[in-house]
């Protein structure tokens, strides 16, 4: 990308439904279950009843109630996007209750925050680099104008305009104003959204503020955080996490070469850095997103699209390490990668961007959930030696409403629009509605995918209408057809990896786009040293794990697969009856007996290899039956 | 064994002595460089100024210095070792010196501890669990019994009785005695050799007491270490190791079952459960020793002779948790499984603890220290990146005295007595006079061992002697020759692994003795979670390993071998130039290339694979040319 210019417009999810077997039972689990679930821990944990200020909530320990407020928050956005698609009066109930608290909850200065307006108010903007003031409002920004868009209303809206009103009223470059940034990105994209949803630029102007003030220090101006410290009488050098590269706060944004420090940060930071590139034109913000973008995809990122390795900093490390054991990986980090790579596949259309952001979805994200909604991942390691399970919430419980919002709004990463032209990222079947210029357009995919690479579009249309299609070819798609109105058309894709169709399309016109769907052996760059001669196996967007269960709990590691074999003999097969319908990959390995060893360590006979047949399953829906071991990279046999 | 009885009497170091390439070096360079270099090191860390109890030394850190007596205590046990075989005035003058020094700390009750004499003496005796009195106090017995042993002269041990009399007068089980016992075990097992070095009974009596004392709890008697953390004014829930596990006392020693806690301290401990089941014939000593034994042989020895995985408590995790690049397996800990083993082989003269003693010393221990004698490994792991190299000294330099202890006194392992037999359980090119009974008898060894297998036997007797010749077959020996004066001998090793040859010998017998010496390829049980589908290659007593100096410094987790090729296509070369001589292994293998990779982190195209020259290196040997990576289990290619 040469000019940091959004050509794309992303369509609401608002304007698809889902009919398909993947998502939508994923989107109504998410209304029916997750939604009020959370809602109910939120209460039961205090963070609903924290907005009456009233200490009687149980406080479950300081540092969770510092973030408390972004819990709610994101319930509160992820409950609005679902009343968006589908009307549900108790859950309205939830919704209009929550936004009430939070407008009581305001001070009179625009304020809101409950831990810094009743636990310490005398130390309200005062560690802007550990205590997240800022993350929440963000959160409470992004559930406010979500509560605009899905009711009309736009109390919440102006409680927290004028919430980001005292914002910009105490930090900027100004004279009198402190120069500060928060620690945790969030409401540099919030104020984005907020700008877009009021219409006020200094929503717009402030994101920027924060943008272009992270990181700067000079002789004259030290770094905000050792003088915010000092004035706390605490010594800078002392910082908990050493560098201020865990806050990406190491170097001013521009000079940001590499993805660092803590994975969630990194990722709502640099959504709001291509945010703002696109509002601004502005080319430097467009290429730090590449620069780092360029670090993460080549040498950071698991692939189930998970992102940070480490537990200890929730982040990242050095190149090419990625454990699988210990792969961090947080949920909400995977959210925070496809939130970025959607914003960065509405400048040009690359379907480099579309690939990460289904890589994301539709593995490392979906993982974080159970089928039945109410058991959480917030770590997503690509091996278990079975002691690993979702569970029913965490002290730190950012991960489950984030899930939730993201569920909730699937839609947003299907399609975009420009002047004369409809893209089309992702498949599942449905259908959705969209304004293309002036134009209103339906279009319909009947397919199913992820279990089966044939898509049927079928475009509806009041009138002929000439515009470009583009249908993406993902990234592991090698090969395909495409046939309109049944003529095969003999098609290249164009740069972006997008198949561009113009025509005059009329009311019924079908587009059928066959992506085969081989098996795949997938190698990991020598460099990654744990993962020397190993494979994982991915079919479509899907990455592949073998569980216990499926291998009479067999120690995985144990088990070798010939790479050949995974691409020639491996078959697919559909199971209507497994979780809900699922795809599995069956074929043949190897397995190490451990018969005869008794109490032998050590011996120079080999051990027995069995021959045996394997079932691998996608790695998103992992640990949805009986506990047990679970595996995504196996040993590789005859290297 | 079912009674506690031992059979054999261990042929001292003093009367043998060595002529070969392997251990010969070895122990001059020990005597030249090691010796006086760690004295150095002992003095400008102030370890042997503190015994003027001037306070003018300098203090390294409290926690160095609290066990800093052990260090001289032990380098003074080596140099009188090492005065023993070898004259050197220079050596002498220090060694003389430095017993002056101990007896000049010597406090009129008999006390003798720099620490807590100078730095704490109010808190004399109050935190056995954690502070290593009596450790240093066993310690400095062990070098009063090398002392007189070596000179003669009684100074040194009749301080140190004097010590051990306040000891025994301080702690038991009789009124107005503490009940206490040392958190880490060591003046057991010196008091066994005080009481043998002084025919004082007392002392044996005293060690049999910390023996049965320790771990002991009831409702009445409560755990002494919670008595005496209580009594500091601490709450013994709060002790840092959260379980007496660490220090082998969280129950009766005789109730036991698996080898927990600090490894160190677990050897040192056994070593003394060993000499005390032989002392009274306590068959419930032993059958400790037995299961304790099985634990750690059957689930938790590395193949290197390493014990003691992890580096948070220097010692035992979990049965089959024997990771290899962060392998713990401290030098000292090797060096207590040898001393152990040495002990338990006495009774019945079982191949099955020579083995162990061979393991060690030819593998994991030996490893502890650089071929100049001035480097050393506190951590032994079986696997390095390239970032681990020997160091000139450590922050709590046990290691480095104890490594030269050993190689000092090396000659300990190599025979036994019986009324009428002789064993042999090691083998070196070597001339020992052994007393038989009565009778003096002179035993050559003439061999490359362990760079080739066979052994020459020539016996020396004044006048033809009837007595049984015990020859080791090592456990990794499957296969053997013996011919006695010329003439081939169809034998089966007895019941203990051993060839025994009971003959009327007469002057100049000759016994030749072949072990093959096959190249193998070693796997572990595949409970062994982290060895899956990986080998290691043994020659011998020897483990080998791949240094990345002789791979064109490649990733060596690149490399694979074919565990079928290493024992029918691999050969051994001696290389007379390579390390003052050493036999290499030599094969073809296979790396992984990255050549083609560029910035792509993942793809369906296996990675090219390239035929490469494998040169395997004696693990004890590592380290010692210019800096790489190391490992000992490689991949296995074709399982």
């Amino acid at each position: 990308m040469t000019i940091a210019k959004r050509k794309l417009s992303s369509v609401s999810f608002t304007q698809i439904r889902f009919t398909d077997t993947f998502w939508s039972p994923r989107i109504e689990t998410n209304r029916i279950e997750t939604l009020p679930y959370i809602y109910k821990k939120l209460q039961d944990t205090g963070r609903i009843g924290a907005f009456d200020l009233n200490f009687t909530r149980p406080v479950p320990s300081p540092i969770v109630l510092i973030f408390g407020d972004s819990d709610p928050a994101k319930w509160l956005e992820a409950a609005c996007y679902s009343l968006a698609i589908h009307p549900d009066p108790n859950l309205k109930t939830l919704v209009d209750h929550t936004a009430d608290k939070i407008i009581g909850a305001q001070q009179p200065d625009g304020y809101i925050n409950t831990h810094f307006t009743t636990i310490q108010p005398e130390m309200r903007w005062r560690n802007l680099r550990d205590w997240h003031e800022m993350y929440c409002a963000g959160h409470l920004i992004e559930a406010a104008v979500a509560h605009y868009q899905a009711t009309g209303n736009r109390k919440l809206l102006n409680a927290l305009s004028r919430y980001a009103d005292h914002i910009d009223a105490t930090f900027g470059r100004e004279p009198g104003k402190k120069r500060g940034y928060c620690g945790h990105p969030e409401i540099e994209l919030a104020l984005i959204r907020l700008y877009h949803a009021t219409g006020n630029e200094r929503y717009l102007t402030l994101a920027s503020y924060f943008i272009n003030e992270r990181g700067q220090q000079s002789p004259e101006q030290p770094h905000y955080y050792d003088l915010e410290a000092r004035a706390r009488g605490e010594d800078p050098q002392k910082y908990w996490a050493k560098t201020y590269e865990y806050c990406q706060a190491q170097v001013p944004v521009r000079e940001q070469e590499k993805v660092v420090g803590h994975a969630v940060r990194a990722m709502y930071l640099y959504c709001a850095v291509a945010d703002l590139a696109a509002e601004f034109e502005d080319i430097t913000l467009l290429e730090t997103c590449q620069r780092v973008w360029d670090n993460l995809m080549h040498r950071r990122m698991y692939i189930t699209g998970g992102i940070g390795p480490s537990k200890h900093n929730e982040g990242f490390t050095e190149d090419y390490d990625l454990p699988d054991e210990t792969a961090y990986a947080e949920t909400c980090a995977t959210i925070g990668l496809i939130l970025w790579n959607h914003r960065l596949l509405q400048f040009e259309g690359d379907r480099r961007f579309a690939d990460v952001m289904e890589r994301g979805l539709y593995n490392g994200f979906l993982s974080g959930v159970s089928m039945k909604g109410r058991h959480f991942f917030y770590d997503n390691p690509l091996s278990s030696v079975g002691d690993k399970h979702r569970v029913e919430w965490f002290e730190c419980p950012c991960c489950p409403p984030n899930l939730a919002r993201m569920i909730a709004s699937i839609g947003n990463y299907f399609y975009s629009t420009g002047a004369n032209d409809l893209w089309v990222h992702l498949f599942a079947n449905s259908n959705a509605d969209i304004k293309l210029g002036g134009k209103q357009i339906n279009i319909r995919q009947t397919t199913r995918y992820p279990w089966d690479g044939d898509v049927l579009f079928e475009l509806g249309v009041e009138q002929p209408e000439t515009f470009t299609l583009h249908i993406r070819i993902p990234g592991w798609c090698e090969d395909f057809q495409i046939e309109v109105n049944g003529k095969a058309m003999d098609m290249q894709p164009d740069i972006n990896g997008y198949l561009s169709l113009t025509n005059e399309w009329k009311n019924r016109d079908q587009i059928f786009y066959s992506m085969p769907l081989p098996i795949k052996a997938i190698w990991a760059n020598p460099a990654v040293r744990n993962l020397e001669g190993c494979v994982a196996i991915q079919r479509g967007p899907l990455i592949y794990c073998l569980e216990g269960i499926d291998h009479n709990n067999l120690p995985l590691n144990r088990i070798a697969v010939n790479p050949f074999q995974i691409e020639r003999d491996f078959i697919a097969e559909y199971r209507p009856n497994l979780l809900n319908g699922v795809t599995v990959i069956r074929g043949k390995g190897t397995a190490i007996d451990d018969a005869g060893w008794g109490e032998t360590l050590y011996r120079s006979r080999s051990p027995k290899v069995n021959e045996i047949e394997l079932t691998a399953l996608p790695y998103c829906l992992w640990d949805n039956r009986e506990p047990g071991e679970m595996r995504v990279w196996l040993r590789a046999s005859a290297r």
